[in-house]
């Protein structure tokens, strides 16, 4: 293959939703199935979120929480509860009317059994284990309540894509109750930090931290703080939410509590998910025109080891080397983990081997034959740089856990840059819709990224948001307290005074 | 709380089914939720979910098997595919009919949106998985397809209980595709095996290995394996099935590949599983009338140090003792992983902690107050025998890797020799009827256990077994290399000459 040839078509630049799908199914991560909507997650890509899911739930123990499990039925009474809730929710969602299937007198099968009360495949459990917790609370020595629940989850979505958007996903949904307003705050502050730990510092996407406007909230929130990143098309794409619920949940499901002072009160809930989207930011973030990119820490397989050989005693003498050489690197350790290496011996042509691991985006390639171990030696490719190099066996050894910190932090950086070179502040309406010119029909923008607005009334700007395709994606907390943007400015729209700078930005 | 008196009540020998369920709700493993035959699994009873998936996964990963993810849904006609799978599973499935709720005019919603074609919530997921494979699958050079997935799944059963049979549960599902009978024959024993030595070796439950008979089988099998275990109502718990497809949803799906020699051939498929079952297995094999007791390997908490002292002066020296004390229980390797200690500083009675702890089956407890301290020493009760004594501190650090292995050493032991005593050879009817006495209204079986049977044809037995609600468990296995019982007798009932001789036990 060619230097001016790239083993994804099209290129990003070509066209950049056909690019993801390519990369996708180069690196054989996920694809449609047979039913609507719904990805089948193949072992690459499951494996990218088991290692997701494992940080993450270290992550959540670690901030005092527990997993738990609750049921993937929602009965529908139990939605319209809550009356946001239930708008946000209701256009969007699998409904089980019936328990069986009987012969339909033609050779086939229809539904029977019918329910009393439909149930809904849980979009999101609010409603489902805020009837539960309504049961656990009796007193303030119930509370806190630290759950989080790993579970599938169905929004009946009428345009889907692989891991950005799917009928079915995958994610976890942390619940949990508090006895005051201030604790519940605290909680949904911190689950988004540490959701932006893990992205910055595992998946290596830079993110901005900040709160949703009014008309973005989860449906039934009173705040919504999320974390926003980049991707290579310079949309935005949400990797993360954490909602401070109020009272609106504990007063639909009556969660009460004893205070230490005898009053009954209200308790304060809070929720905040990731899902299988995260995969999708992964791949968008770091991936190139010859496939995926893997930041080490989650990669599946840090370094394969791919043996070269032309007859069965090369074949002996190659395979030997290298798995001494796998023991060796095996051992050491990147991340608190052993580094995770793998030998390629397949029965295949050197050269769509290389491809393979390139498109799969496997961080260290490394070939071994006869002359690199007459050499004492090995060759070394990165999948962030593409470069190959010749390496003494031991420096390879010694090094590679530096080698592979190198990648993680050459990934974050580089996507960093990425996101700040696409960052500006705009300040009236022809900077605005200059910036965000439409996309063309390849799905390109001929501009775009975040732009950092003053707005007066979020009412006032929808409609020229709508026209552009573009939307708030977040007020950025100035700080790690949760302030937030503070200062003052005109409105880009209006020319109003106000206190108010969002992030504005086309997403996924 | 004397002697005479259990914190479990009523006692296994009162009520065994309702002492069962006292046991999860003293142990707080799990509940019914508002959605029928659904259950909500509790923090204490999921993380021993999560240590057997701990275990398994690595134990699947071992035997060369990659997780991956397949839909929820599967379209209506899927099903109808295999005739004998649709029969079994057709009766009791959840069917979504409809994608989004509308209002009704009367204030509340109604299910709108009916989809084209009404999709059942997986109940197994052969026949979604089959159709992937069929696309997965085109030479022998992609074979074999060693693929596992966690995943929830439902059942609409009419009777539930927790852990044990329940509408929705959680569990793992093995589906491979091998090119040959003898390979996937291969695979189906592998995993029974694999099952046997997980649940021997960590929930420390003996089992039978055996065939289930034809009426047995799974819907759609060949040939279907089963562990058996006996609960200490001397009732069967079919703990895990492995079962070898043939090429029943292989031709049902397509799933066809071209052979070395060029011919296109069916394939030959496996799939396996166990689920959240094994909780209940768990708990009906060990707990007592004090409660839940857990086996070393699978305990959340393996040891909970409960300092106790009676003012803040004491509070400091005891934490501090606990704490170093912990500190090094902890660092102890136990069963390949660092020993889990937990240390109990809430506010509550001296003795309400020990039974809080008790009930939820920690192995061993530990208790510190000031007198321990001055003779260096510690108060140490184990779980499984109920027994306490001091110990030296030293001793107790260096030994308690011996103290874990004893309990669950002691436990299994336990188990075994109750399944012997309670296994036993019947050669007439006679016999077999006063063996299996009807349960009395309490549902306490009156005698029953392991009846071992030689018996001639299966429909001749099952007006019996229907009358007695007895079942045929499983043929045993005579050895690890798959064959059936061998030797010859005479049929129990009819007296006819057979080779046949199967494990008949009442059931879960």
């Amino acid at each position: 293959m060619g230097a001016a040839k790239t083993a994804i078509s099209p290129t990003r630049a070509e066209n950049y939703p056909e690019w993801y799908q390519q990369v996708i199914k180069g690196a054989d991560l996920a694809e449609n199935s047979d039913v609507r909507g719904c990805m089948v997650i193949k072992p690459w890509g499951y494996a990218i979120w088991e290692n997701m899911q494992r940080v993450l739930d270290q992550m959540f123990k670690d901030t005092g929480h527990q997993n738990a499990y609750f049921p993937l039925f929602i009965p529908m009474s139990f939605l319209e509860k809550e009356a946001q809730h239930v708008e946000g929710f209701a256009k969007e969602c699998a409904v089980v009317t019936h328990h069986r299937l009987e012969p339909d007198g033609k050779g086939g099968l229809r539904p029977a059994g019918p329910l009393e009360e439909p149930l809904i495949v849980r979009p999101t459990s609010e409603t489902i284990i805020g009837a539960t917790y309504a049961r656990w609370v009796q007193s303030y020595r119930d509370l806190p309540i630290l759950i989080n629940q790993w579970a599938n989850v169905v929004r009946w979505e009428m345009r889907t894509r692989l891991f950005l958007r799917t009928a079915e996903f995958l994610w976890q949904e942390g619940h949990t109750v508090h006895a005051t307003a201030e604790e519940a705050m605290e909680e949904t502050r911190k689950m988004l930090h540490v959701y932006a730990d893990f992205v910055e510092n595992y998946m290596a996407v830079p993110v901005i931290k900040g709160e949703k406007t009014a008309g973005e909230r989860f449906p039934g929130a009173d705040m919504t703080l999320s974390i926003e990143a980049m991707m290579q098309d310079r949309k935005a794409l949400q990797a993360g939410t954490s909602h401070f619920l109020g009272q609106n949940f504990s007063k639909a499901q009556e969660i009460k509590f004893q205070d230490k002072d005898g009053e009954v009160r209200y308790a304060w809930t809070t929720s905040w998910g990731v899902s299988t989207r995260l995969v999708g930011a992964l791949i968008m973030t770091h991936s190139d025109d010859d496939g995926l990119v893997l930041p080490p820490r989650l990669a599946p397989a840090q370094v394969v080891i791919i043996p070269i050989y032309r007859d069965d005693a090369q074949r002996a003498e190659v395979l030997e080397y290298c798995k001494t050489l796998k023991q060796e690197l095996g051992s050491q350790i990147y991340s608190d983990q052993k580094v995770r290496v793998e030998i390629d011996d397949r029965d295949m042509r050197g050269g769509d081997k290389k491809w393979y691991h390139v498109k799969r985006g496997v961080p260290v390639r490394i070939d071994i034959g006869p002359k690199d171990i007459a050499a004492g030696g090995a060759f070394v490719g990165r999948r962030d740089t593409n470069q190959s190099q010749s390496m003494q066996r031991s420096d390879l050894v010694g090094g590679i856990t530096g080698i592979l910190k190198e990648i993680q932090d050459n990934l974050f950086q580089r996507a960093l840059a990425m996101q700040k070179a696409n960052t500006v502040e705009l300040q009236n309406e022809a900077e605005f819709r200059s910036f965000f010119q439409p996309d063309d029909e390849q799905g390109r923008s001929s501009g775009g990224g975040f732009a950092k607005c003053w707005f007066a009334s979020e009412s006032e700007v929808q409609p020229l948001l709508d026209e552009l395709k573009v939307t708030i994606r977040c007020i950025p907390l100035e700080s790690d307290s949760g302030d937030a943007s503070s200062g003052e400015g005109t409105c880009f729209l209006t020319g109003k005074p106000t206190k108010t700078r969002a992030i504005f930005a086309k997403s996924y």
